[in-house]
Order: structure tokens, then C-alpha cells, then sequence
């Protein structure tokens, strides 16, 4: 018997003459593109091309939505007013959307990036402003985040699926929560390491596994995992949405 | 027998702090909205209450693209490569789409603003690019222009439906061309007389007529313009899309 | 025996397009202009306008730096790191000297605006750097704040002058704290109840008295204010710096 | 008998997150550092950072101002009417001469970027409003420019010092006019060949050579041309300013 289990990872995060990560080999190896949606990166441009190459590799695109801060590229809390982020959120998965369309494609989920994940872990307002967006924009669309979070209760209260995703490359307390980064063993960089703890995640039941890929090793350490995960039968495919 | 005939206005031009035009008023006696999509005006609420304004009062919104510039509000030209632009439309097209969606209602056309709008008189490629957007996002949405334009002679190369419109309070020369903005008449700021000039236009064939709202009696030329239209027996409503 | 009074108020805060405020009048009543940086408002020509218009009428120019918010106007807590909000003031002061500098003066203090101001009257490491950008630029130059706040403490630690000022069109409670906006008498709008807490706050020792130029009846309160303290003998000037 | 020579490239070419170029390498090769200031590229922290490296080095600063265009890298045209852009040039000069008064020195030349520096070649109204704003800013200040431009003109016209600059990576014409880009030989990327045109555009009398940062080979060539500049004789050093 066969586990279904995706793997997402952040993309298009470059902007106009600037290049970051090495999409094209995160694109051979995920089944989820988190695109940037020009708030933390991710110009007009890059964003078709981004699409454009998804679309190539039969990769599905997701919002990468973000405060607006390209000079903080998203890291940066802003004290945003629920409605205002509401309309940001709009804002950005409808001008994703309409690039994914004219590239053969649509936007199939919504994840939060940086800072705006961080906050909606605890914050209520600003998590239940971002699933208003998701549920006035399309009700059938995912937000992905972490177990246990305000976006998570706020998903459910509305009628939103959420998608529970886990960290390959971060370590997890014994009551699985992530690890401060200022913890020993907060960063996993060895791509062995980050295997072990994404089949650990499977099977404490997330739909989808998030690699990095701006981090030392990136693509060996998203390629060991798709590699472990098929050796113990998973199946990599899309979450449903 | 009755001729049909569309007015439109440029609305949603303020942005954060800053408010720009009586956008209520217009509201009252337009056909359609020309709603700035965050380029060259327009934050995302402001996008957001302007399309629900319109929807309350039965006013369908289109896209009013823009290069990108706020601190010079769309109306200095920019060389951007015919790529670039076509992302560029792209991106603000699906972003006003989103919000239009949330708000209850759709884009239903497209109407470039300002400098881009002039560009596309003669630029062919920039012309092309933006036909180029409006044709991968929806090939059965509108473009509105000027006659004779090369936007004109892109959407009909394209396959894209050309919607000719003309200015209520602009003079024209006897060829039916704008007078230059630096010659006597070619600003018309009199209630009556741009009335008169819009008769003139929907004698001349014209689908849309664009009255702007910030010049000076902008309220009562529109509602002049609407009420002479009305007498001599056109019917004000949206041009098919 | 006369007392020296400063009156500051916020100018220059249009953008582009936009206009914001009545600058002329402010500039023929106060002492002190806080011009915005281009950050929350004032783009270069707005800056080089008021800049210009505030030499012509002998009234000195301060920097009136923001977190990089435009279309929050500056009033959402950004939560910068200490280094970058050091840099961006430092950013936002050269750019404002410059254009002060090639308009006939130079900036003469420094006064946080909006969400800014309100962190660093209890945010010690965000106070501190915007005091660390002074010192870094001209030691000689006055932050201008509120009496108590880490931003003072920050000032009296590194050397930099700290100027205390009171809000005129404010309510305090009795022990002289800023009463919160949601009290009732928080806000004061009639300008004889402006001028006479003008004139208390004359009395606790503050040395520059703010006025705004958007609230209701904002002249004419600001013109009460003067006319109060000039009645009791006050001598209106910049304070030293 | 030796010859002095300047030899000037791009740096901070950085932004938020994004890197670009090797700064580090190239300020240990050249005598002049093109800092940018924001508009193209380089945000606050980045251009401190690059200030306080030039400093540590004994590298000199000079602004490189940009049209407003960071998804475009300042290399798009735009029409910006000469006082917005005398306006847009001084708020730059303004801002990194505020950052690097906080590092240790000071802006001691202006060399306009990417489509600013080609367009005024022969805008002579742009090339105007450039030379203004550094006449405004301070008269001594030099411009970096091409030998018979409009920026020359303008600036012999207004008695600001004009410093010649040649491209090391690029071929010229026999009568010394820059070939274009898409001719045969535009583009020097063999470090030796580079390094026989910086002896040949000293020969021509230029008071600055420019190398580029981000061509292939990029600081191999800057290390020929230095090496091949020091073997004929010539002496490293700023240009007067």
C-alpha cells in the first residue's frame, strides 16, 4: 500500500536583473511550485517564465504570498490592518492566477511566505485575514501552513482546506514542533539527515514536505528525499485541491 | 429607434493615504469603471472598495493597465522591452481580476492608462504587447482605444475586439483627429460644450465615451454629457463584452 | 519676560499626483517644517517644492523619517532589524539634506513619523538605532520626541540632543502621558480647546509644540495656537540646533 | 614620466536579499567605486555595507544615479521631464552622500547608470537637468560621461568639471565612437584584449576607465588591465575632483 505525499518548494524568487536558487532542478524534483508573487520577489517577468517553466515539467503552481517588502524580501512583520491584508492577498493570488492562465495553468493552492507564515502561526486576525482572502477568491483553493496553527483554526472555521506541511531541513522538538533556529539542530544540512527527517515527517502524517532552496546542499538534500520517500513506497504526487 | 452608448471614467486613481477624484459621483453616470490596478494608482483596498462601489451601483469594471510608475502616475513613457509589457498587463489584469472576483462581479475589458495609452497610438510592439496579454488572458475580452491606433491594428490582427472610443472634453481637428493638448480648443471644460462634443462622437460611430474626473467640472460635464446623450434618444449602456 | 516656543507640523506629504495637506498655510504659521523623506511621502519633486517654499518663508527644515511604507503611509510597524532602520534613516536624512542643500538650507533635526515614532517610545533597540543614524550623520543634530520614550533615553545616552515635544490638538491624562485615541477627549478639534493646551504644554516645558495640517479645522487651529502663545508672551522660534 | 589614470566600476549592485557581482575583488583593483543609490539597485544596508568596504580599502565613492527602475535595472528608458529628474539625481547624490558621511567619507563624483548614462549622449534635456542637480548639489563635483555627449555640453555650459571615461570591454570605431552591441567585436571579453584597449583609451587621453563587474571573465579583466596599466608606466590614482 502506497502513502501519497508532496513535495513543495519555493521558486521565481528572483527579481528583475537578480537571480536566486536553481529552479529548474528544484522543478525536476518537487510536485508543488510555491511562486512568488511580486510582494518579497518575483517580478511580471519572472513570474511567467516561472509558470511557463512549471507548466513544462507538469509541476502545479501555488501562491507564495507575502507582506508587501521586496527590500525585507517578506522577512519583516508588518503590522498590517486585516482588511488591508485581505486585499494584498487578493492582490497577489489574482495577479499569479492570471499569469498562470496565459501559461497554461492555474493557481491550486495558497502558502504564505517568511514572515507572514511566521505571524499567521499565532496571530489570529492576520491568519483569518489571509483565509478570508483564499475563501472570497475561491473556496475550493488550499492554504498550506503549520499543525496547530491560528491560519490552521482559522482555515477551519471557514470551510478552507487546510494542507498540514512539515520542514524537511529543520529539526522538530518530541512533541513535534519545530526547534528555534538558534537551537542546535534547528538547520539540517546533510542531505541524509534531511531524508531521515522527511520520512519522519510522513509518517507523522503531513500532506506535504517543504525543501529549501536557497540553503547549503538544497538540491542534493530535495533530491535524497523524493529518493527515500520512494524507497519506502510513498507515491509523490500533488495534494488534492 | 435607439443607439446604444457606453461612458466611461478613470476611477480608484488614489492610493494608501492619498484620495483622487469623486469616484461616487462618477459611479452615478457611468456605464463602465476604468479601475487603475496598483501601477500607476490603486493599492489593493482601494481596488477593492472601487470594484465594490461599482458593483452596488451596477457598474462594470475594467482594467485601466499602466506602466509601471507611481510617483509619475503612469504618464511618462517607458521603454520596456514588448515582453516585459505583455507580463506586465498580465500581472495587473489578474490582479484587478482577483479582486473584482471577490467583490462580487468580473474584468470585463481593458483600457490602458496614461502614457501607455498614448505609447500605443504608434508604437507597434509595445501596441502588440499589450493585445498580446489581453489575448493570452481572455481572448474574448475587449481592448479600449483610440481609432486608427496601432492597438487597433494589433486587436485586429490578434482577433481581439477593438473597442473604439472618444473624448468628451477633448476639441478634435476636422478629420476626426485629437487636437494637440497645446492648441486653443483642445481642452473643453464648459458642461455644455462637452456636451455637444459627445453627441457629436456617438455621431461618429464611437462605442465608449471617456469623461474624465478630474478636470475642472468634471461632475457636471458627465452629467451634462448624460443627459444630452439621453435626449436625443441613445441608450446608456456597457458596450458588449 | 518671554518664553522661546517652537511650533512643528508635518509637510510635503503628497506624492506624485497626489496632494495632501495645506502646506502654504502651515508654512506662514509654524517654526519648524518636518518634511517627509520619501519613505511614507514626498517624492524628490515634493520634496524639492517644500524644501523651496519653506526657505522662502524663513521656516527651517527638519527630516521627518519613516519605516518604507508608502502605501501605509507610514503607520504599520515594520519590525525592521536595528542595522537596516539605521540605514534607511541615514538613507532618508542624506536624501532630504541633499535636496534641502541644493534649495538654500540644510536639515536641522529629526523627527520620526507615524508608526515609527510610536515604536521608539518603548522599542529600546529600534530607538536606538534611529539615534545611532543621527549621531552617525551629525551629532550636532536634535531628535524630536516624546518626553519618557526609550528614543529620549537613547539620545541622553549617546549624546544626541533630544528636543520633548507635545501634541497641541491631544489630550494627556494628569500625569502628562498622551490620552489613548480610543478615550474620549483624546483628539481636540476645536481650536480655542488647541490653544489653550498650547499653552499648558508651553507651561510644562516643552520645547516645540506639533500641530497637524489634516484634521479638522487644522489652520485655523494651528493660527489659534500661535495667536495664544503670542498673547502670553511666548517668542515663537526654532529651538536651537 | 607617468601617466595618472582612474579606474572606475558598478558596485552595491545588490539588493535586500539579492547579490550581484564581486565587490570584494573589484575593490581591491579599482581607484573609483559607481556606488548605486537605490533606483536601480542597492537599498540602504546595501550601499553602507559597499561604502564601508570602499573605505576600508582606500577606494573612492561616486553616485550612480538611475531613472526610478529597479525590476528594470535602470536599463529602460523613461521620459521624466528634466525637473523630476534634476530632482530624482539630487535625492540620490543626497542619500549615499548621507550614508557615506556615516562611513567615513563622502560622494566625490556623479556617474549616471545604465539607460540615464546612454540617453544622455544625446538628450540634451535630460543631459541638463543631470549636470543641474550636481551643479546644485555642489559645483565641484565631477560627472563621469562619454567624450562629445550632451553631458559633456551641459556641463562645460554650466562650469561643472566633466570626467571622460572609456569602456575597457568595449571595441570602438576608428574615429573612437563605442561600436554598437550587436556588432562584431562590441563586446571584449579576453582578458588580454581588454587589458590592450585600457592601454589604448589612456593613450587617447581618458581620465577614467570603466571595467565591468558581472562580464564573463570579469575580474580577471580588471586585474589584466591594471597589470597592463602599471607595466606602460601609468600611475592608479582617482581622477581630480
Amino acid at each position: 500500500m502506497t502513502r501519497p505525499i508532496d513535495l513543495n518548494a519555493d521558486l521565481g524568487e528572483g527579481f528583475g536583473r537578480w537571480v536566486l536558487g536553481d529552479d529548474l532542478t528544484l522543478l525536476s524534483l518537487v510536485t508543488s511550485a510555491n511562486v512568488a508573487c511580486g510582494f518579497h520577489a518575483g517580478d511580471p517577468s519572472v513570474m511567467r517564465r516561472t509558470c511557463l517553466a512549471a507548466v513544462e515539467r507538469g509541476v502545479r503552481v501555488g501562491a507564495h504570498v507575502s507582506y508587501p517588502d521586496l527590500a525585507g524580501f517578506g522577512r519583516r512583520f508588518i503590522d498590517m490592518q486585516p482588511d488591508e491584508l485581505t486585499d494584498a492577498v487578493l492582490y497577489q493570488l489574482g495577479a499569479l492566477d492570471g499569469i498562470a492562465r496565459a501559461s497554461g495553468t492555474r493557481v491550486t493552492y495558497v502558502k504564505p511566505h517568511g514572515a507572514l507564515y511566521n505571524a499567521i502561526v499565532d496571530h489570529e486576525q492576520q491568519a483569518a485575514a489571509v483565509v478570508a482572502a483564499v475563501g472570497l477568491y475561491d473556496s475550493m483553493l488550499p492554504v498550506v501552513g503549520l499543525a496547530g496553527s491560528a491560519a490552521q483554526r482559522a482555515a477551519n472555521h471557514r470551510g478552507v482546506r487546510f494542507v498540514v506541511e512539515g520542514f524537511a531541513d529543520r529539526g522538530y522538538t518530541s512533541d513535534r514542533q519545530l526547534l528555534a533556529r538558534t537551537m542546535p539542530g534547528a538547520l539540517l544540512t546533510e542531505p541524509a539527515t534531511v531524508a531521515r527527517q522527511a520520512v519522519q515527517l510522513l509518517s507523522w502524517g503531513v500532506e506535504s514536505i517543504c525543501v529549501h532552496g536557497d540553503t547549503p546542499n538544497a538540491a542534493a538534500s530535495a533530491a535524497a528525499v523524493r529518493a527515500a520517500l520512494v524507497k519506502i513506497g510513498a507515491t509523490l504526487q500533488p495534494f488534492a485541491s
